[in-house]
């Protein structure tokens, strides 16, 4: 059995990931690992995901088979160097190895200290690079605001039926990480809804980078607003197609796409992110509007699971050989 | 001291235009009405307003100089026009005479009891329509999402400036209305947010046809999405304007059009719900985007305030040559 | 494998109790039945349980080796009676066989249809009543209140140390059931703490009739509050104990009473709800008031799951021979 | 017009206070201050409060007739001392004028740097203390719970009629503070409710002191809860009473007591804390338990308004001889 380490287990992600893995039928998680709370049991932190592990220091010798990295974008990527020196298959949560090219990276992050790992790296949405998942070393999990609009997009992109697209993205406050801050404050965000990153939030030049290499052209536009609920994620996406669809076509094109996939549901009515909560499940529906033309597709995620941490299992089910859905039903 | 009567004081509108007449230091409020309700002290229902009032049976023929009617669309026209006929002052909250268009109107809505009055009808839209509202004897007040839309662009849309527009909505439970139902179940709403009226909006022929009437190309593309706060509306509008505008110009255009305007805050960070919340004040921030050209203008009202009970009392003190700002500061 | 079919699967308990059993690896769910919703796919009402059954009409002759009976008080007990004589071994939600007393059930429900079938039921509270339970056909499964306050207390009732009790509890909306009401309408509940049942609450009677018989001097003080969450309950409790207890022969009571259980978790830190959030466990920190010399105990449960269904499945575990446990990790 | 200056704007119950000021028809609010965040407009930190004033650095020379000051125990006490000593008359938000005894302030806060102040001190507990109030150079405004408690409670403590009482608290995350922290966290109180300061909260001792003095036996038990709401707290005591009470007598009793109050609100319905939000109002309800012979008498207010900022503003008035409700109504 696989043994896999969670680094970083101390962050909403990480805690997550090491919660899955804890109950997976086909890994065995071996250690996990914090920087500033090493040498608290994880149930302190988290009592309700009930892994009876302590937090431990980060040792890039203890022996594993893969890790999963929950760091922050910048410090994330010395510790996968280290771990892929070592032999260890990584994926990697962090921001670091999502973008191909470096300027752009340090443009919207920080300087690089690895960029010679970037083409080493898969991008790891799941249902579109199944092929490369399964041998790669290095997987970058993508940000969740790309997760579900390239999941939203694709196939409109894919058939070069995107003039132009509006997304505008409703996410609860787990988006904002563990750290208290005025934003995550619950009295900031109680009866309240404000748009944020207006023009500048970074999992942008990210959906540029995926949905333009399926066909969309960019740059796209994306705002993002947080909600008075903790975790799940809802894109609104407002399509112009390079022709007019019929409500069939539409619901076609998606049929077809996402005929099989595991953890994608077509729905009739416009999801809401409450019944994806903590699945590793994209609810999508979408809409051909007769009044203006426009398709609207509507996608739902758990920003946490699909966005982050379950959507990692999954990738890491796939570079072992296992089904993809082991651990996560 | 001019009197009004509340004709439907049960709703939420209703009572909030009850509580703020109350308050009022120039209107008499004589009397509140309600049609299931009629016998409860208003107190029962709503303990918070303390509006020392017992509802009654509606009565055309009681004496009172205006009336604000905030009954359901179709039950409200029959009242308005029995209260024009004893030559009562009407400030309507329904949607019976805000379309110009019959047609439209009972496509949309029911059939309708008195076309003959929509002619005669001002619409509410205080900050356009204040020459009309000072002479007026029946006002049909906006729908809430057709008053956050209309402030947010008719800046652009009269200069001319919009080549289209998408408009993304969030609103909070209350705009459901008092009436019990699934959709404004506790545990329905709560850690959910979802799209709703998708492509058939009752408020998207209204937005079409004053925006329309301003110079916006139509139909608009608009979506409201129910989030888990009481009450509060958000409204993201995505222009692809004519010509490309510099930040600078955009917030001229915005500072200029409502320079002086007792009800509009223009803010340099995109505006949230809460603080504009039991107000008769619309929020905006409007921000030229760079990376796509497009102009985000966001605008944050109450839906029960401003966007309905304190914008109609706004109107009846134009009507009644008072001060816009009366009662509602 | 033993068949199941959950009897009113169309509410919240009834729908988890479906979920469960349909993901259990020891019971096949064979049938659910709703009495309005009959024809519907449970999907349509339950989308994030993804079981995909179609709800029935209840037909007593289905044949099936138990049921899940989730009807409301006075509905069940014929549904009850109608399987025991058919030999279908039985769980039963409601209130009709949990008091012992007809005339007490009757001043706080409604007339009994099947009084003859008390005296064969089992109170379901799993960690108190497991010998009876393995040879029942009949179980009660306790009100959610009541499971916590047995929970919390029985450890000092069974000691004698009680002289006695007040019990504050707090629940979330699912409380109220699916049924849309002003007391769950979100406007009513959001941002709003209240008392509610006060002196009159039906679980009073069987606090009393469990705790009485552990040896709690009886009427207890009870009244729940309802607060803005959907799913969870706590209950604080303020003893007046019988003699001063220090803090370390409290906590040793409670740890010695709950040794090896699967579902009680001691903890140090008062309990929140959100810890147990859809589990079956109920949470439990004790505290010897030096200043008053009152034990303080805190309970949280999820009403829904531990207060209803999962223990409803613990239970029959129980009655088929399974470990208690199974299906519900 | 007498000037006023709030000392400790930034915090909550300082911006409120600022806040009604502002509008106040009898005061000029002359300045505002803060430590942190002097030269920052106190818009960018509450736009909703919409008072156009910056905060600026503290100054003891700066005149004013009156200071309310909001800073946190320990810190309050040299700047009341500074204040007094300008003969300016101050309002203290802390708790280092609550406690008539030293040693019992050291042994709950810190060591009090001016405690010869402390007898000059009158408690502000309005509807109890109006006459020395109205010639009162140094008010300790008292804490949020024991504002509710001691309303709660004094009509029967006085009468002697308390033989015990178990007072539970819920209350709003707005009582946490400003400052954010893994307690206001948004994820830490969405979907939860716990209870905490456990046999250790600041407000018991200031609670016994209070009701102690009227006539209840102390020490009292109380424990607060923390709710998923921002602003609101409600008190369910439990009372035995040193005799039996029918409904009527105890009902009269309060009606007796509380009569003319303008801030108290007798309900024959318990109380919620929403009905009570932004007001100086205490609504109560009492209720004699037939079932258990207890008196539950039920309390809600506003944390920051009558809990904090409004009762300070109440208590200003009557040391200027105005009437209690001005600015407040």
């Amino acid at each position: 059995m696989p043994s896999v380490i969670v680094v970083g287990a101390s962050g909403y992600a990480g805690a997550i990931a090491a919660s899955i893995l804890w109950r997976h039928p086909r890994f065995e998680l071996v250690a996990i690992t914090a920087r500033e709370d090493a040498g608290r049991p994880l149930t302190d932190l988290y009592p309700h995901h009930r892994v009876p592990l302590t937090l431990e220091e980060f040792d890039p010798d203890r022996r594993a088979d893969a890790a999963i990295v929950a760091y922050p974008h910048g410090s994330a990527a010395p510790v996968v160097a280290a771990l892929l020196e070592r032999g260890v298959r990584v994926v990697d949560l962090s921001a670091d190895f999502r973008l191909r090219d470096v300027a752009t990276y340090e443009r919207w992050y920080v300087h690089h200290p690895h960029p010679e790992l970037i083409g080493r790296a898969v991008y790891g949405l799941t249902e579109l690079n199944r092929e490369p998942l399964a041998t790669a070393d290095l997987v970058a999990c993508p940000g969740c605001f790309p997760t579900a609009a390239i999941l939203a997009l694709a196939p409109l992109a894919t058939a070069g039926l995107i003039a132009d697209v509006v997304i505008d993205a409703k996410t609860g406050v787990s988006g904002t990480g563990k750290q208290p801050s005025e934003t995550n404050h619950f009295v900031s965000v109680d009866e309240n809804v404000r748009p944020y990153g207006v023009g500048a939030h970074r999992h942008m030049p990210e959906i540029d980078q995926e949905l333009g290499a399926l066909g969309a052209p960019v740059p796209i536009t994306f705002t993002p607003h947080l909600v008075p609920l903790d975790e799940g994620e809802l894109l609104s996406c407002y399509v112009t197609p390079t022709r007019r669809l019929a409500q069939e076509e539409l619901a076609e094109l998606y049929a077809t796409r996402y005929a099989g996939e595991p953890f994608i549901e077509l729905l009739e009515r416009p999801p809401g992110v409450r019944a994806v909560r903590e699945t590793n499940i994209c609810a999508i529906s979408v809409h051909a509007d007769e009044r203006t033309g426009r398709c609207f597709v509507f996608a739902a995620i758990d920003n946490l699971w699909k966005g982050t941490a379950s959507q990692a299992i999954a990738n890491l089910n796939l570079m072992f050989g296992f089904d993809e859905s082991e651990g996560l039903r």
